[in-house]
């Protein structure tokens, strides 16, 4: 039950973006840059660290949602994404990843639990320094999204089908019209 | 010091947002629209907001910069922000504003912290939808900005006079430049 009224039509993120359309611009662009945009991450690796910091939340709705778009995007599929979830060490990613995966996770608890040794193992998998950067504000970001979709109580449904649509529709429409009329 | 390179002269998120412009440019005007732009929670209302959740995640350069803006914006002043960051049951505030800080700690832990019970009170005190969306939506980007400024160990001066500057900077001139050349 949302603590403010939004648009039953528009589960998650997407009735509060409907609801303060002002700050839903800048977010949803921020969100199209930032998961995206030129990077030499894929999207696939983009979706799995917000999908993996989301889980770590237990933002339910950021991870089906994300999780359906990471399912999608990832080499290895849903699978991966499962392994992921449950232990970071053990998923079946580049060491790149699994390291920037590390960084990810410290964030979520608090900025001050990424360690000089984090970093160094990230550049040791070959992530260069815009990479690491990425990965620390994709964790900050699903920290804030997350939080700010459960500490208004939006809109959680528990449909397997309507998360894989939702993730299609992210996966190839991208975060810009988000809570727009559809 | 920093993980990544950043400016030596561009302190805390400026240096990383020079970093990043791409990303930057939707961050800053998002903090513009929550933080400067039309609301019924006055200036001083939202960056006490934003000083406490920055207080509780320990981020000392969100901390110092935000409260040097809080104790020019609030009536109290700086007394009135250190007491809220003490105890914000005690805070020299409105009713409503004390509330609404209740449920701006409770996010920052986690949005499922958010009862009914703390949205009644708020209500009770006179908060609006708007209100209380904004303030979950203030203490969710501190949840991000904390971590990103932290997470990549950006730089953290300890000089109260550059906080006071900052502090008046913001005040004055808002988001819309930070990180840009000075």
């Amino acid at each position: 039950m949302p603590h403010i009224p939004v648009d039953e039509n528009l589960p998650g993120i997407a009735g509060l973006f409907a609801f303060r359309p002002e700050t839903a611009a800048p977010l949803g662009q921020f969100a199209e840059v930032l998961l995206r945009g030129p990077s030499s991450l894929t999207v696939g690796e983009r979706e799995l660290i917000a999908t993996v910091v989301s889980r770590a939340n237990e933002c339910e709705f950021c991870f089906r949602s994300h999780a359906a778009v990471a399912a999608e995007a990832l080499d290895g599929g849903r699978a991966a994404v499962d392994a992921a979830c449950r232990n970071a060490d053990d998923a079946p990613v580049s060491p790149k990843v699994g390291a920037l995966l590390k960084i990810a996770l410290a964030v979520r608890e608090t900025g001050r639990a990424v360690t000089g040794e984090l970093v160094a193992a990230a550049r040791a998998g070959g992530a260069t320094d815009l990479e690491i950067h990425d990965t620390v504000l994709i964790s900050a970001a699903f920290c804030l999204f997350n939080r700010y979709v459960d500490g208004l109580g939006a809109i959680t449904p528990d449909n397997d089908e309507l998360y894989r649509q939702m993730g299609a529709r992210l996966l190839h429409g991208g975060y810009l019209g988000v809570g727009a009329a559809s």
